[in-house]
């Protein structure tokens, strides 16, 4: 049995804290939906917000949203370098002691303590994937992507819910490695 | 036996030909050293030129040297979205059908009509290195990275030859995908 999975590719992007909401956009203020994500509920909020580093910053970072309780700011690699921040590779969520950053939205500024992350790669599976593949939440797998830059990605982590949808979230160092796009398909390999 | 290979990242640069480099420089110019690289006999230069794609630009790319008989700008993925270039994945030398781009110097302009690739992983081997690990000039190797972001990476050419010295050279975008750096050890599967 193949078993096989779209391949989700993400860009640079900020999840934010309701508290920091309201500082950079205004108090009361709501995130707007732009577009669904692959995954149910998350959507790409028509907000961005600026992100200065000490050696650069990125102008407009998406938004992605509902609010979560930790601000946490995923970015490549290759932009930890363009804004010379030196974050960890980390699971969502996982932020303890990883680098701080300043965002500036049209309604004030704030600096985070804590919160820049390299996101770890892993794969979104919905209990019933996961079931039926023998596959258990925190698993390393190994994921093959093909064509000329072939590569065989290790340490893909597995998250396994009724709330998710299959799809292996890989970062754009990652994609452009293995010269991978959205919707790729990629092989999980025994 | 462990076939274990020094790792060389390539940042963005270009080879120029002697033609070009009087176009740009001056005539008469020649590039000279700032510091020798892993491939005997090559090296970076002082001097930089701008590269101007349909969508962004690039200040300052190295030049390396010494001149060649067709100018050639190796480029990460990352780089080619990022200035509106769509270069194929190529051997370095191998440029027909690839996009060209504009390049200025401090003496002057040229559009090349092609010549920017992104540069396929490879590895190279000083001949006694190759027969010892009987491997074959042209050969595609799966080379394994370690590390948190540890990942096999597939067709990485060999490439054999007494001028050369035991160095795997891959890009930024490789190099971040992996959370590798200049001088980690690739191991050579079997």
């Amino acid at each position: 049995m193949m078993k096989q999975v779209p391949v989700g590719v993400s860009a640079r992007h900020i999840h934010l804290s309701p508290e920091h909401i309201e500082i950079l956009f205004g108090e009361g203020y709501a995130l707007t939906e732009m577009k669904p994500l692959s995954q149910p509920g998350q959507y790409a909020a028509n907000e961005t917000v600026a992100v200065i580093g000490p050696k650069g910053e990125f102008g407009k970072v998406r938004i992605l949203g509902p609010a979560r309780k930790q601000t946490q700011l995923e970015i490549s690699r290759t932009d930890a370098f363009a804004i010379g921040v030196k974050p960890p590779v980390r699971e969502s969520g996982n932020i303890e002691g990883t680098p701080g950053i300043q965002l500036k939205g049209p309604a004030g500024e704030v600096t985070i303590e804590q919160g820049v992350i390299v996101a770890a790669r892993h794969i979104h599976f919905h209990t019933s994937d996961a079931e039926q593949w023998g596959i258990q939440d925190k698993q390393e797998l190994k994921v093959q992507l093909g064509g000329d830059r072939g590569l065989v990605l290790e340490h893909v982590i597995a998250r396994v819910s009724d709330d998710f949808a299959l799809d292996m979230h890989i970062d754009t160092d990652e994609a452009n490695a293995a010269g991978a796009s959205n919707g790729d398909i990629a092989t999980i390999l025994d």
